[in-house]
């Protein structure tokens, strides 16, 4: 059973997503294709790196993740094939896969040369459908990832994630991504945190506003409406929210915004 | 072949949905995930309660609906498995499962208290992931609803469908969801008042509106894209539509909105 | 393995889609579903042949595909089972399959009138659960074309595809579609427009604006967000591009705008 998940910007009401499925069972009618998202916002590929290192973790080891995020489709960025953390992933280079790499720094990443494995007639707008498929597809079908072409050392990778922390202790900080109930997601790794801050008060600033309340869980903000609070989020980063009600309309703010966070 | 299918709120632009498909998958590849939708509107239970009856039925018997929409996510609130009509549902004890336990009386509902079966390391604010997923994973398996926890024996549930009848006959009711077409269904079930309005006429009244047009098919009202009519509704109520129109939208009403039905 | 795709304006918020999906799986638990979109904009059945004429040819032969945009439900529209360029096409007789009319002259389409394959309880407003579902499980396990009803010979058939030469050599078309990005996809089929453009020079005229740059690829318009271009599209026709923006919303067009196209 090869499982093959598929996260893109390509929307949901065109004929992209169900064209690079085809594209797949033809070539290997057994994988199993998972629909991740198609609604990364258009040419986000933050947004897109972000999404990718949250749910992999979860899939069997061995799953295949397609992910495009393409805007430099049909220039010289090279396709990629990464081998990380017992997965492998498809999609262009351009830094989509910086998560990936921070997690695995082992990672094994190959420039898919070998057209042997595309689709014979290409397009120069669409290589989820003639390049990115067919060769998840291939991989699903056991082909070694050395097959698709040479080692690459320098993938793009953006630096997201990483918090600078000041002289007098404060870490700097963004809000890396804003989820579809407008909880904030900051780049502040939870696990980090959590050992900092234990018998200490946090405290994050954003924009004017002072956040120091802590919660567990959102009910226990219930009939809260209005106040903001921290919350250790499931994608394993400190989250801004409010109860039943977006964060980022309350503050005004958006996947790049800066924040300060004070463990005293 | 073990069909799980997934409504949730998650919306389709996170890692939400993926993520707890890869749970499943995870623990078992076999599997058939059905996604039926991510985009209840957010904390509307109601909206998931209507939903989740009005497809499952369509499903074969034996097959597991994992149904999220959980505001109380983290809070005391008690994770379920449910036995009714011959098919399994798993969700947080909310009145999710209003529809379920008014169409099978005899529905065998579990709070889900074995860990067991849930992820080893859980948050406070996705049990999706951590505990409904994995306990679908379970029972697809094979697990018996037995192992998961003790009998409840008062679940949270709604009278949503109920509805009211006057002295004088008015059956008094309320508009309960609004379709993608903006069509209004309304909690007056079709084989109750096809009985009662046999030879008779059926005048609805929606604000000061009163509409009395009943048609079987949309076709009907071609070309009268101002004219509301009532329509026996493919989920077994009577809607309010408008041909080639949001009725919704051209009666500025929404899910909550009061009704009055007169059979003369 | 059989592969059924599915293709409708059903919205994803709603029971419609997934109780497809359940009609299918009980009557064929071994079929392959394929989600493609069900954001088909309400009712419009030019943008649903669009979109199917553009991802088929992508599926395994023998793969069937439902189509479901159908504002004529429960009139007397005839279903329909076409068999088209070794694929399966089931839908409402509506213009629908016009692409694949085109595609392939010797398409054989088949008027369903045999109830035996239908659901045993069929409402009037959703044929796609009632009719088409069961019809294609039917399919998915072999029940031949021909038991389902008699030859059609007069499908209802749009030319929205076929391209007016004027005296003077200008081609009249229109846009068909807008994508999810904002490219206008118009329909001058790259392949013809390739032959008798070559050496010469293509313009295209969408209201006063005169396009002349033909690119072949996105990127060589980078940095020019405010500059529309020509792009041989993925789906076969010549599109208007900007870079990493909406032609639509820059160009203020829709669907239907007329264009001209001259080479020179």
């Amino acid at each position: 059973m090869a499982i093959i998940t598929i996260v893109t910007d390509f929307g949901t009401e065109d004929y992209f997503a169900g064209t690079i499925k085809g594209v797949m069972l033809s070539r290997n009618p057994r994988a199993v294709l998972v629909d991740i998202t198609h609604t990364i916002p258009p040419h986000d590929i933050l947004a897109g790196a972000f999404t990718l290192g949250a749910f992999y973790p979860y899939f069997p080891p061995g799953s295949i993740h397609l992910a495009v995020v393409d805007p430099g489709v049909g220039s010289d960025r090279r396709p990629l094939v990464v081998e990380a953390g017992g997965h492998l992933f498809v999609g262009p280079d351009n830094g989509l896969f910086s998560i990936i790499f921070d997690r695995d720094p082992a990672a094994r990443v190959r420039h898919t040369t070998n057209s042997e494995y595309f689709l014979p007639a290409r397009s120069s707008t669409f290589h989820g459908r003639d390049i990115f498929a067919p060769v998840c597809a291939a991989l699903s079908l056991g082909v070694v990832p050395e097959r698709f072409g040479p080692i690459v050392t320098d993938p793009v990778r953006f630096e997201f994630t990483q918090v600078e922390v000041a002289p007098d202790g404060t870490m700097l900080g963004s809000i890396i991504h804003v989820d579809h109930f407008g909880n904030c997601i900051t780049n502040f790794a939870w696990d980090q945190i959590r050992e900092r801050s234990r018998g200490r008060t946090l405290s994050l600033q954003v924009r004017e506003l002072v956040i120091d309340r802590l919660l567990t869980h959102y009910g226990e903000a219930s009939g809260q409406p209005l106040e903001p609070f921290l919350i250790p989020g499931s994608a394993g980063f400190l989250e801004i929210s409010f109860w039943c009600s977006s964060a980022a309309r309350q503050l005004n703010v958006a996947a790049g915004e800066p924040i300060r966070l004070l463990v005293r």
